[in-house]
């Protein structure tokens, strides 16, 4: 399909000689070799990315990709569907948990509207750009038609490749819509072949029985639209969302620009393992920022073979685990550009044991 | 011993109130309970230390305290003697990783010379606070008399009350001393009753030939110092380090204070045990930052019954991994203080399910 290819086309795997090259530069430093654990793969990764030896990190930004779920009548959440436009509002004027951790970073937040089912005309700060007001509910039929899904995807992508050219350093993914999480244990499910009860969890916060109806209504949904899961793009228009497809846009668009991306949690790694399944290089451009005590979302690490940066059994989306995550990458670039060598600061290396 | 018993007067177990008075407010914030996960329990912590239900991290301060080994002559680090001094004068020019990570956070570093070996008189920046010139190699008899040791651990409680009198509202420890985790693991042998390859680990990045002269060394230590080990304070005496036993006092002064102190990684976190082996209560108002791959840690970490922020593989020592939970910590107090409630923001809370 040539929009799809169109979306996935110019990704190059990362350079393995920057990869060497910051990892010489790496052990030049006033530190035990590797001493700097992870935060050393981290540098180097963004070294890789960027193809830049003196890196910087100066502007950072978070988008919340906004969207709601038509699965959410199936009465999957602990909370009413409002809530996405209500959270919306709250986005904008600074209240949310994102924005305070953006805020602790130094990252900017954009809240983009890719399909909540409200008239947000008058909501201020507002990346306009909904598809529909929401999905279908996939219990029925596909949740989007081909052409939402490529049209969400590239409102992702678009948003990447402006973020690179307004000069953003590092993006962070973010999304909020009330069903979202069943939406991401289906498509999981599929991609990983797996039960969906081995892929669903609590969400927001259910009941044991609320969320046997959840796994109930992933296995109808997978049954009803059987006929579109065999390959990734119908897959996703089938059991995604505008949200997850935006987001999904954004990591190709990302990989595209040479853009380093932080994943957020499990809905975010989701759009993020679609995108590789679309295009594996992609994946070069990703940190994964935590690991959600969500259910799946290590089996989707493990997956990819890929570590989270870090483990603070946050479960809240927004991005708001790509802001902390941020600040621990940018830690990590700093140290690469800013420390003092063995050489200029006159510190001894090795002696012999 | 009346000046023991000065050291760990005043320090009160925090307030269960405090802690009940958090937990409620973050159930008021615009997220689904508890889905901030640690961030939640970091913020609580904070509060119930200082008793204060609006808090806020404005200064915050990293103390290096830097020390010279007698033990470092048995060839048990990868890094000559010299090294400490060199980093000591890498430190005040800002070019070590704890200068970097510090900045990344907004943390202001101190860098305090307890005893190192060498005439720093003309390194400025410095806050003098020598009490010797190094310990004594403990393999032939006790590292410190207890004159000296509660001297270092003094010097460590003042730096505490001076943090929290100039206005810091979160303290982070940090060291610097070739030959210290030679100390620490000793200590901790003891403390925890194991056998020195238990808890000796490869340091800076000895080899296995070097490792296993440490852990021998060790072996010969504690059984030289044998009749010095029944209680915490002759235990520090003979087998630790001066900057070991002025982390020791920082934290003792910091319980004092009501001030939060970050714990950094192995050593650090052994000058904490030994802290809390001489006062128990000092345990509430502490933070472990990382757990590092230094062998031991994690048993003491067990020990303790306490999770570390972090686990990136650091192994660096001086703070690194204290400035960078720092900035988690302060990221979880900021949501606790800056996000909005369901009621202000007007958003619903959960229906049925």
């Amino acid at each position: 399909m040539k929009e799809l290819q169109e979306l996935t086309r110019g990704i190059e795997p990362v350079d393995a000689n920057f990869l060497e090259k910051a990892e010489h530069h790496l052990m030049q430093l006033t530190k035990p070799p590797h001493s700097l654990g992870r935060l050393e793969e981290l540098a180097a990764r963004f070294v890789a990315i960027t193809q830049n030896l003196h890196p910087k990190i100066e502007k950072k930004t978070i988008f919340v990709l906004s969207a709601d779920h038509g699965v959410a009548a199936e009465r999957v959440s602990a909370y009413p569907k409002e809530v996405t436009q209500q959270m919306v509002a709250n986005f904008v004027s600074g209240g949310a948990a994102i924005n305070v951790l953006a805020r602790q970073v130094g990252a900017e937040v954009k809240i983009v509207d890719v399909g909540v089912d409200a008239d947000l005309a008058e909501v201020p700060y507002l990346i306009r750009r909904k598809i529909r007001p929401g999905t279908r509910n996939f219990c029925a039929g596909p949740a989007m038609t081909i052409a939402e899904t490529l049209a969400a995807m590239k409102v992702g992508c678009e948003l990447a490749v402006e973020a690179a050219r307004e000069g953003s350093d590092l993006v962070g993914m973010g999304e909020m819509g009330i069903g979202n999480t069943t939406a991401s244990s289906a498509l999981l499910a599929v991609f990983l072949q797996k039960a969906p009860e081995e892929v669903t969890g609590f969400g927001t916060g259910i009941e044991e029985q609320a969320r046997a109806r959840k796994v109930e209504t992933i296995r109808r949904a997978i049954s009803v639209n059987r006929a579109n899961l065999g390959t990734p793009l119908p897959t996703l228009a089938a059991l995604g969302g505008l949200e997850i497809a935006a987001l999904c846009g954004l990591v190709l668009g990302a990989g595209r620009c040479r853009l380093p991306v932080v994943v957020d949690g499990f809905i975010s790694s989701v759009a993020a393992l679609i995108a590789i399944e679309m295009q594996p290089h992609v994946a070069d451009y990703l940190y994964f920022a935590h690991l959600s005590p969500e259910l799946g979302h290590r089996l989707l690490l493990e997956n990819l073979k890929r570590r989270p940066i870090l483990d603070l059994e946050m479960r809240l989306g927004e991005g708001t685990g790509a802001a902390l995550a941020m600040g621990i990458i940018e830690a990590a670039v700093r140290t690469y550009s800013e420390m003092a060598t063995f050489e200029t600061a006159g510190v001894s290396g090795r002696s012999s044991p």
